[in-house]
């Protein structure tokens, strides 16, 4: 299964890799990717099952945003170029009713930058809070991401890809079409966009129809699942032959939630290894993928957390059972915490995007109000943020 | 601070404490606590700042599940007895604006068993599912909890107070009531009861006004938060002068969610020290319970977990940005896997309402799908449950 | 496997127990137990394979240290009545050459108090530094201990039998002698000792050749291994009929190492599910215990030690691949570093006996010296402890 | 302190690198290192502190051992070559009583291939057990590291630099040698040896006298301490001007104790970011290194673990409180139980060698017996690897 590596050699040589300019957008480099999901998008490369790939992608801004840029440059930001995604890896052997397997042996930044903006007219939990905008820059340093514009925070590099997804069939395309078709008109969701649209050859007519990246659906996709870093496992149901599966979106960090519309966003490499369970859908009654989480974590201690409650109601407002409210409202606590701490309400937020906060739906029964409990690691702090 | 234990004595002699009659409900041993939260009900115990006090109580249900009932009695439940609290604690020095800070010292069960069963007509994520109820009950054997009904599993104690709060000042329940009002006709807000109402002597018209223990709200209450277990603290603000702290509804073990309206239930006792942080809830800006989670955890490994994704959709229905959603899409998927294994449905169910299960917001920002993961530990099962 | 309990009943009341008379010398209470190892001490309770049982046993020292003794007393403690084992427990059906499994489902104190003194003349691995003994009391609040001699420190409570063994045969009675007997002349071991000892009805013959419990041999014994807290499961190597498992020495809390000769010692309670996999010596290769670990631990985070390191030399002494002495080593340094934060060498000598500290042999094939670290937890204290 | 990287670029650009190119022995690019340490060799690099430096070192072997090479080849490795280390580094500002804290932001193998070797004739544990010699190599996949001769194993990557030290000043430098002295004649310590000394343009007077990296000492050295991977931070005492500091000898995984002689050894590079204590080996009381272990490691989770005890007896042989043959027994009872899996001793020493092993000090005040107890994760196996 493995190839034979020499140490006189550098490594990775033996595996097949789309590597990914620096720099130079999708459309100047259409061969390592694209940017729409369709069940006929041609394979960038093939692998036999066990076998591996390394896929480089710039991260989701596809070049848009630039080390000196300012404000006015998030504002011109084109989601329709989202999400630049390297592949698709036509793996052997796998068929509609496999599940295919993927361990990811290993993610790395690109560059040595990554960056977490906050961008106007995007749907953070927040945006109405932060109608400006905001920028910040991290530095991997290694094992830890440091920002200028956020002093006082180590965040603890835990790289991986938010975007990991296989191919629809057609059936399940013009599914998604119709189910989220009701939501187009008001840009609760994006409707499919042939312009920016980059398929790796296929034409107008697939553009016109092949379905936008920013949602998760049952092919995976942009689940940004802070817990797929190296040494964990995905389990994608497959659609159509060869799988075809495609990644980009990295992260040098995520907190659960991603709740100002950025994580640590950055260009990355990932290191898969593919295996197909044949008729694992069936078998293991999988509809959407299932994931065994990155065994390397930052051990941070489970005491060593804050944990801000949120339910679903404000002031006099009150929701029904709806965790995404209470969500939100565990982030506005955080944020005011944060605030009493001397941090910007900017700042505040960016930490509760990119740090490996935790949330968690710790109570969905309790009519009206769930419980939804948002936990801050306290040691990514250069000082001791607990009350006193 | 400490009292003077002696080595040749029964621990905890010197600790006040309200002692709980097994299998007596609450309306006839009053003294120890209330099944409402109200401004002005009169407190059972008083304690200095930096003192401990040991409470105990009966499970949610009162003592109306037995050990030999059916599923009639679980139709039968009646839920404005709910819950039977023990308290109120009065903190010397506590006043409007301060920060309680609750340590939790210790939990333990009263008896040797819990329970965890599928009412019907309850707002439990799968009600509809599981119509029929189900019956549950656990052992606990020191470290780890099993149960008859559901063999294989075995569960790791973690017990823990699911209800946890102080009063509200008369001003916040008003605000309760305003808001919850819309929802109470239908059913989805417990309405003020004076049916079944224990107030500690508070006469009928307290009890037409004070508001029902189901919903987790500023005070905290029932918050369902599993990780409260000994050595967790947390944080009330404060809105009535001695703070008026009161706790119930014991867990010997609860997964995120508690998905099916029952935790791992039982009779416990909640070992507590009492601090007070003057004028803290402006100082560190805190208006709901913050909380610092407890560091004695079931080690489980981060890898040692299979993620259910979950999005807000289902078949060919959509929702937007629906957390509640999803989550029980993520319930549902797991619910699958499990039956794939060989589980009913209702013990699926169960296993994921008691199982330290975890349940995170991954992304939400990604409309119209925000993806929740629910980790569902692998070691508690007695063989590998991994795909293959 | 499971015997009914009623949640209407208190709990344990259908496990066998051999329960100990808080105070009571094992002179005076010889049924529940023993204080030396023999094959043929007579049984104090039988269970089939897959039962349960309880044992209470009073600390190490037999109920020679009172609460308000001086540090007289400390010196004459007579270690011939060293331990007070509770047992020893028949298995029905296991026989030499099986494995004998002791599944530990729970573990408590029986009072509120633990103690940690330093003893003189005793083999601590400091003994010399600190001649004139030292006493701390440690008061078990529920998670968490704390003692008035060693403010601003919190230890986690990790309760755990520090003697837990099976009888050895008389084979192995005599190679035991036979080994140790170079040894007795100058102290280096505990001779046989008729003086104090108890065997359950067993005569001075037998008292004359039983062996001593200081030392953990192949039959387990006084391992004092910190990792054996509720959910742990050892594997014992079985010598004689019925296995004939016996414990005792229980602690709140102990170091690795257990420098000062004492952990955080208390009278306490195992509560045992015992199984026997027939033949398991041979099919296992089992000589010696194997240990699974408590899966309950306290989470102070990988990060939050800060390790000592120690090595075999010390000045212008060199020892050759000598562990023992770089363990020492490593006490030595640790001591040094607490005392530069104002803790007296005793406080320090019985913090580095009674935290969760870590002590790993990093390296031990660098000749001369081997690497020991020692790791110390920083967030016991109540105030930041790393170099600055 | 941090310097501007760019999203366009390549990352590392910044950092000053002393690069060791592969297959080339430190004898042919002597200005990037040297074996030896002497308080007087030049500095390969200067920063201020704060500042940041990247380590390239070839592994332990300096290149004598090849791809292909056979057992043959092992015998003929001469340990006088060892370790080929990089750098001095100068700190503008150390000065001998200051510390020197060296922060490890990054550590990753150089080339895709890493060993883990029995040599006969070395120190290793079980050197007597395995005579004959034995290879295995380890390709590094990302997070994971596996090998065609140990199949069925998987280890997780924590890649760390073995040998971390600051040169002596020359009045240590003297101590060691007197200390040692009368280990030479026999073999229990390495003599200094001009031979193959490499001291970046020091004469051949200061390689008679300068010492050998075989053993860690006061300046730390060839530590081996498996926890000081990305994130940790080492504390090192500064006995000359500029500290100079070196590092090498990196392993892409590494057991406690090391016990072959050999953990998984790779060429391997470091980015370290550095700082210095005024007056800290006063202040803080530090004579040898203290460090704080890094926080990104396998969760392998606490409960899965087997533990082997070792105790310093062996058949009829006796020790007295020595924990190295507590050691030494406890890695035996680890090789049998593999070996009763169906691993050949070789492999099973192999797999005690370069795993996550733990092997921790249980009990050291016991006599004559202390306890050892050797930690073997059970994950990294692809079966169920418990007794049953």
């Amino acid at each position: 299964m493995m190839q034979p590596f020499s140490r006189y050699s550098d490594r990775y040589l033996d595996v097949p890799r789309l590597t990914c300019d620096i720099g130079v957008p999708l459309a100047e480099q259409p061969k390592i990717g694209h940017n729409r999901w369709h069940p006929e998008i041609p394979p960038a490369v093939t692998v036999d099952p066990g076998g591996e790939v390394i896929l480089e992608a710039a991260a989701y801004d596809d070049y848009q945003i630039h080390d000196n840029g300012g404000l006015d440059e998030l504002r011109r930001v084109d989601l329709s170029r989202m999400h630049p995604l390297t592949g698709p890896v036509y793996v052997n052997g796998a068929r509609p009713g496999d599940v295919l397997v993927a361990e990811v042996l290993g993610v790395e930044p690109l560059s040595g930058i990554a960056f977490s903006n906050i961008l106007p007219d995007t749907p953070g939990l927040l945006s109405e809070t932060f109608p400006e905008g905001y920028r910040s820059t991290w530095y991997a340093r290694g094992a830890i991401a440091e920002s200028p514009e956020v002093p006082g925070v180590r965040i603890p590099a835990q790289p991986h890809a938010g975007t990991m997804g296989v191919a629809p069939s057609f059936e399940l395309m013009r599914l998604w079409d119709k189910r989220e078709r009701p939501l187009y008109a008001d840009g609760r969701a994006f409707a499919p966009d042939p312009q920016n649209a980059l398929l790796r050859g296929l034409g107008v007519e697939a553009a016109r129809v092949a379905a936008r990246t920013q949602p998760p659906r049952e092919n995976g996709g942009n689940m940004d699942i802070n817990t797929l870093g190296p040494g964990a496992t995905v389990y994608f149901p497959v659609f159509v032959d060869g799988a075809l599966l495609s990644l980009g979106d990295h992260h040098l960090s995520a907190a659960d939630g991603e709740c100002s519309f950025n994580a640590m966003e950055m260009d990355g490499r990932s290191w898969l290894r593919l295996h197909v369970i044949k008729d694992g859908m069936a078998r293991h009654r999988i509809t959407t993928p299932i994931v065994r989480p990155a065994p390397l974590v930052a051990q941070l201690g489970a005491a060593r957390y804050l944990g801000f409650t949120g339910f679903c109601f404000r002031g006099k407002e009150q929701g029904y059972q709806d965790a995404s409210f209470a969500a939100q409202e565990a982030v506005h606590r955080a944020v005011d915490y944060l605030m009493g701490l001397g941090y910007s309400g900017e700042q505040a937020y960016v930490i509760l995007s990119v740090a490996p906060v935790k949330i968690r739906i710790s109570c969905i029964v309790t009519i009206p109000n769930p419980t939804v409990t948002l936990y801050l690691p306290i040691d990514i702090f250069d000082r001791d943020i607990m009350p006193s």
